[in-house]
């Protein structure tokens, strides 16, 4: 058996993806749809108390193409909390007005395949990257994916060492992108169908493509990299929830 | 042809996923949503008879994410008896108000990868793991799964003795879990789509993850683990059921 | 070209999975729910004179789990009378509340991988196989396969011989649970998706795992076995019908 | 890069396959549904003009099982006209009964695997096959396949002599059914989701399974050949339309 | 880690397919489909300003087949324009009568496995190809597409040199189709589920088949082409927007 990866798990976190159903929506009032809207606001202003004590966080983002019409990305320290939040989403409201498309539930990773030594917990750019505040970048981009186990390209067969040089020219690219893009990996090996989610935040969307072809003729994503439905957008600040919504 | 595994088989399984349908549950008045509650909480009750008796168990857990609202879980000696439940679960008023999302057929199973000599149904502990009362642990995770039979990659392919030994050390990595997740093991072979359904139970979301990625690492999993969706969620009791479904 | 295996084919087959509408079925009035199940079960025992004459078969079981509610299974000398059947049982009222899940066209085969010699339609065995009633046993196993044709495990590449060989051996297994266990083979090659449905009756719903699981170690299913879905079920009998569909 | 076979192209083709929803259709009272019943057979008889023109062609065949209930094959010398008729479809009150579950855009092919040498414009035989009025037998199959690119098994990195080798003993299979089935090949390579169209037409229905299974014994199937779904039914005539649709 | 390809990367594009939904299109008035139908032709007409200033770029098609109705390619300098657009078409009374059915997010891209030296960016034929106006061609073909990953076919782990040694001869059948196919490649690594977008325009259907088929048997496509659904449709002009939406 290959030495298994270490890894330091922070906060739970909950994507959730939903498209509008615009034909229900038009059958609303002016007032109807106002109502609905404020009432959503004022669930997005509680969740922010959390924020700003630092006691979790959350991102919303439109998704451009019919795969959903927003991303709600929330992190809490616990599955019970987001799974209230969740409950409290589907409560309100707007909800109704909405169709469910994905989601995802992991929780935010470091792996151990950097260097060793000192107590993680006690780094405080650990724990910054381990419980972050979402960045207000102006784009999002979420994927899930795998580690592939195929045939001579079965990643979990290959020793530790072999991994960890993998992963360390792996992560030489992303450092690359240091300034441009910001890089949230939430594991879910054990809670949701992939191994782990990647969301990526930049005020330029191409940096995404950009990032992710550069990755893909590394070797841990040309030979071992098995990937999902990707979902980007654009940011959507509650104060512009009215004009996303307006007919 | 390689000699087969012997199992011995226990309670019949059905595990049951629905989705709330929260738009048409929020049409009702308070005191129809009340109705609703108390019937099925009837039938919980009811239900919770065959348990106290030992002749079966059942839990109810919610399911974080969009793949569904809650999981039910239903261990009873024959597949009748399975079939009366789900007929009675369909019959009740809150089932209108739910969207069927994923369901599971499997039995209670333990196998003879271990080693042998006494008659296992002679053996109380054995017996217990046959015929479980489920735990009431804090959170639940549920996944289908096969053995991959594939080119090189073949587990029915290989000898018994093979099997056996690589069995015996993938049981070793869930020994170290003893006390953080219990594991209960439902087969399903000529059942259900996939060949088992693993069921973790554990007062830690995380044990979870690891214990589902550190087993990934090792052989039975790498090479031949083949995974369905994974459910994950929190205990829902009978006597929280209005407050998830309060409007 | 490797030889093609002959193959004895007698009555055409049709599965029909269907799900209960429930939330609709409770709308009716107990006098509508008798009347509609009453011209189901004239229809059965319509149906049920072509089983007395020799001509035909059919039996209903119930699904457990949420893949379907109830399987009907049809047998016809042509395809013309099972499109007939389909057509009936779609007029009914009981059809406007049920909802298709799953459905397969093939034909009852017997293979010349025995051997050979007499002329088999003159073997009364052979006859009462190819033209069979359907048992009326507790539980159901209804289950498409493929042949794999992938790599080095390409059933369509080996001789003759080889597959005969292999499928003696897989029928020794199949024979062992004679009398606990019914098998009816029927093809479907060029008529439906998968390239034959496999068909169990038991009084012991244990035995389609064991039977199932056994053969998994055998080379034929091992290497070469890829299975669709897998429905299991209890028999419901036509005076069973309105305790089934009771509110 | 290998030799690309070249291929004759005659008329395109669209296969529209619906289920009708008979729920719906039995609210309607005898007087509309014989109404909408004569507006369809309407359009099938100014359809047939075409036919009787030598400008084109089509069948309408039942689909048994609930992957359909009905196929409409329609062929015409532009995909513009292929587009009027499917709007012309889906403007006919009978369409409103419909839920589409399959459609398939080709043209018909044949390929130059065979000997070279005349111009085949010139030969009435093959403008016959690229032109085709489509008979009236009593049963249809039609399924989408490619030719396989896995591994070893890469169709389109053969040499020309070996494809062309290939292609020859195939067809001489389907000769020896020459009388018995009549096969329509349609490309689709560019126009739909699968490389080829194969719609076979058979006064015997177990003919279909006879070629389609002795064919997956040649090389060109067992190694190359992946399948879509098989769609297999009964003709259904203009004027049994209104048997068909009877309440 | 083999060397990654440069792309250079012009307007972004999102490609909205659409089905009718004629039964309740059926619904309506002649007054209010016409209103529906200005509506949206208004809308075209908005967006044709971008057009004619260079600043974007729209074209409308059918979709032959059930897959959808009609496809909408927009180009547009940023992600949020393109997601304004999509909300403005989700907000016309138009969409109410239409069920998405996939959708594409992309950005122009050519690759630099083309000759390296001048600056790509003040070539006027490449600025034109990065901001392209879409042609007014009868046709269009869509499909996204992969370069695969899988054993011994990985494109990801070539050198460069043979990446662009291929991509050489394969462009070469490309530049036979030029003055008959009009490509145009959009890149969507990180932004949606394949690698590409591939968007043909012709006058004559028969050259999309042709020229896929070609270049199916070149390396390129033989051992590492991937390939989604491939959509095929004619032009559909404002103007003829009554025609096809009248009954």
């Amino acid at each position: 058996m290959s030495e298994a990866a270490k890894t330091l798990d922070g906060w739970y976190s909950l994507h959730i993806l939903r498209s509008i159903d615009w034909t229900v929506w038009k059958t609303l009032t002016e007032e109807e749809r106002n109502s609905i809207i404020s009432e959503f606001q004022g669930l997005l202003e509680k969740w922010s108390v959390a924020e700003a004590n630092k006691a979790g966080s959350q991102a919303l983002y439109t998704v451009v193409g019919q795969k959903a019409d927003f991303i709600l990305m929330l992190l809490r320290p616990t599955l019970e909390e987001l799974e209230e939040m969740e409950l409290e989403f589907n409560k309100t409201m707007l909800a109704d007005y909405t169709i469910p498309t994905y989601s995802y539930v992991s929780v935010v990773e470091l792996s151990n395949y950097l260097p060793a030594g000192e107590n993680p917990y006690e780094n405080p750019e650990i724990l910054a990257r381990l419980y972050p505040t979402l960045p207000k970048a102006k784009h999002i981009c979420f994927y899930p994916m795998d580690k592939r186990r195929q045939g001579d390209d079965n990643w979990y067969m290959l020793s530790m060492e072999d991994r960890r040089n993998m992963m360390r020219k792996h992560g030489m690219i992303g450092r690359q992108y240091a300034g441009k893009v910001k890089q949230i990996i939430t594991g879910s090996v054990g809670l949701d169908d992939f191994e782990w989610g990647v969301t990526l935040f930049s005020d330029d969307v191409l940096q995404f493509k950009k990032l992710v072809y550069e990755m893909r003729f590394d070797e841990v994503s040309a030979r071992f990299g098995e990937f999902g439905s990707f979902f980007v957008g654009n940011i959507l600040p509650s104060e512009k929830l009215p004009q996303f919504l307006k007919l």
